[in-house]
């Protein structure tokens, strides 16, 4: 605890300085501030900043790290820095960065300035390019390294430890060298530990695992980490449809693909973009925010298209519109838990054709027992608020039918958006929310006008 | 795509399989597939199945493997099973765990069945139990291993080459042996890669990694992960407080660290403990969530109270109480969508002192801008709809007032809840959604109050 609060002291202090330096024009000091940053550092610094100071920030870096920065930031940041930067120094920026960033950076930029860009680089890269961009975005081929070092079957180890002597390095993340045959094909892996561990004069092929599982270059990059976290894996060979080695793909990929995916689900269910930077400007953000609320006015608008059904009851009963958003309050709660536990089983793969079933059947008795337990209270409040026992009798029936329906929707909706292809994280909430609300509302203002209205 | 497909296939398939067998009463046949599947996939599959299949599935498997399947469930059902083992068997289970795990089950268990449990075990795992257990929930030392190889700085490359290949193996994940002095105070790492390339004449201290940061055994295990994500670690040292080095954390623990932090959000976000057992019994999930439907029961009735304030009016104009419930829903979703923005920022380490009155002061921006949209487009919908120019302009007003009330509130409560130490992401949403109901309530009515009643 001590030390967490340490890390952070230091991360605001420097930011704080910073600030500080840059309000005061003092340029020189905030670069050398800067240049002794590490790339992350410079990179939590830019995130943290308001657009004014960002622009200033990204000129005062040292441009031999600008690659490597560009890599760490968010998507809406990297998009406006890099529209900012000449193709020349784009070109320079992509010297050195993995692959897999480079084709990221490049699919986002216009047609003229990529041309640009692709003409400064040097052959080398410009060929790692070409391959990255071959795969589409969200695959196994965009988060791979071409980088792999391979061995032959036959070799002898000691004859592998020499050749990596020579070579003097390897690159980033390498915890196991790929076995391939003279076409490519993948025939196994031998771990580092493997080759200090054994003994050197045995050949490659006695002492690699065979059982090595390969990744499709064309599965879907959250597989691949579904794939990664239940197998425990630190690396894994990437292979084209004829099982031909193209790369690999590393832990460290890996862990932003999981962070991408939870904060996609943590956002999408408020109805935002995972992409939107926290410290973008104000028209951008608000125009992007209001296609949710856009669905929302309509969700709005039909339930009190439903209360209007019942102008007459209201007209009557002043004391109905009193009470009349608890029924669908406690049903949006009650159905958004439900949602949130199937969103989640559904991204853990626990849900599927055997037991959707069954969930729904539980979900619905929870329903059927939360509606039992929250119709007796909400009766009894009603009933000492308003002293009123009709009335309280009626708001207990309202709450026992939508809370029943909340466990139930909120159970089957997104496994049928799913079924349908929609992310259930995105629609989920709101569809949940229209039916709650529209079902409370009806049950609570049609009981009211059947028992009330003589 | 074809590979997704495919592999969830294969599960479904499987699950299917066992599901008919056990059904069938073909227990012989159930436990022959069980015995083929890796400890993983029968993990995902007990998740998978409701409470009636799992005590049979879980008497089936191959009680060598029970630790490792324990290892890979989530806490509420690996709660559930651990209670119906017998201390012998947990004993046995036992074997072969990761410390940290062995010391989440023990934790869990009452005390005369731990004490059972630990006479049970051989006494070498005994001790790392008790090292193991040493350390509180949630930090360095809970995730931590303590199965690391270390080297003493002066030794030759050779030697050390020499001493691997007697050893024959080493510890899961390792990529970097710790170098320390005979204080066990940690001087650097040496990755496996650089033992492989360096020339084997030379010593351990020559090509250490002296940089090397070591984690202290008490940071908690959110901002470890921080780190991992930051800096791109595979692994790292942990030490106590005199810099002596206790163990080490590998990045397949950071991965379940990011997973539950992420989970813990969303659930949160939901009211939902993200303890709870996607299929868990009825009576244990309706208890569960009741905390977060009583706090909302109260919000509701808060809100009506508000509505109550207002009775006369409602009594008067029925189209009021129609109308009423759109403004507190379009500040609810317009200030959750700044929540979810404050929290994933404030998780991230982007919001401090530095920034957070630049943030507030941008969304209470993008919620008068938001407002000042939303109530002309509510304005002309009242307008047209109940063609009253009056109301579509009570409506509009109300809606400006709380949409800008719900971007300041959106932004305002996280912040605040963390300076207060209170988890943002769980209680976050319900205190917003109560100002957001209040204030919209308040506004309209008392608008419609103001200029409605003569």
């Amino acid at each position: 605890m001590g030390k967490e609060y340490l890390d952070n002291e230091i991360t605001e202090q420097r930011l704080n300085q910073l600030v500080q330096a840059l309000d005061s024009g003092l340029f020189v000091h905030a670069r050398n501030m800067l240049h002794t940053m590490s790339p992350n550092d410079v990179a939590l610094i830019l995130e943290s900043s308001p657009p004014k100071n960002r622009q200033v920030l990204w000129q005062l870096i040292d441009q031999q790290y600008a690659g490597e920065i560009l890599d760490e930031l968010g998507e809406e940041l990297k998009d406006s820095l890099i529209s900012s930067m000449t193709p020349e120094k784009l070109a320079q920026a992509t010297i050195g960065m993995d692959t897999d960033d480079l084709a990221y950076i490049l699919r986002s930029l216009p047609d003229g300035v990529y041309k640009k860009v692709l003409k400064s680089m040097r052959s080398q890269d410009r060929d790692r390019v070409e391959q990255a961009l071959r795969y589409p975005d969200d695959t196994a081929g965009s988060i791979m390294n071409t980088d792999t070092v391979t061995l032959r079957p036959d070799v002898n180890i000691e004859v592998v430890l020499r050749y990596l002597r020579q070579r003097g390095n390897l690159p980033d993340t390498t915890d196991t060298l790929y076995v391939v045959d003279r076409q490519d094909h993948v025939l196994g892996g031998v771990r580092l530990v493997d080759l200090l561990t054994c003994d050197p004069s045995v050949t490659v092929r006695s002492i690699m695992d065979t059982e090595l599982e390969s990744i499709p270059v064309e599965m879907s990059d959250k597989d691949v980490a579904q794939k990664f976290e239940r197998l425990d894996w630190l690396s894994a060979p990437v292979v084209d449809s004829q099982a031909k080695l193209l790369g690999r793909i590393t832990i460290d990929d890996i862990i932003d693909v999981i962070r991408e995916d939870a904060e996609h689900s943590m956002m999408g269910m408020a109805g935002m973009d995972d992409d939107e930077d926290t410290f973008g400007p104000v028209l951008k953000s608000t125009l992007r925010r209001s296609l949710w609320l856009t669905i929302n006015l309509f969700a709005a608008l039909l339930a009190s298209s439903v209360s209007n059904m019942f102008e007459g009851t209201l007209e009557q009963f002043a004391t109905i519109a009193i009470l009349m958003t608890i029924v669908p309050s406690m049903g949006g709660v009650a159905g958004n838990q439900t949602l949130a536990l199937v969103i989640r089983g559904i991204a853990l793969g626990h849900i599927g054709q055997s037991n959707s079933r069954w969930l729904i059947g539980k979900e619905l008795s929870i329903g059927l027992l939360n509606g039992l337990m929250w119709s007796i209270l909400v009766f009894f409040a009603v009933w000492l608020w308003k002293d009123d026992i009709a009335l309280g009798g009626l708001i207990g029936c309202a709450m026992l039918i939508n809370m029943t329906v909340a466990g139930f929707a909120g159970a089957t909706i997104p496994i049928m958006l799913k079924k349908l292809n929609i992310d259930p994280a995105l629609a989920g909430g709101m569809v949940l929310t229209t039916v709650t609300d529209v079902v409370g509302l009806f049950a609570f203002l049609g009981l009211a006008t059947l028992f009330l209205i003589h």
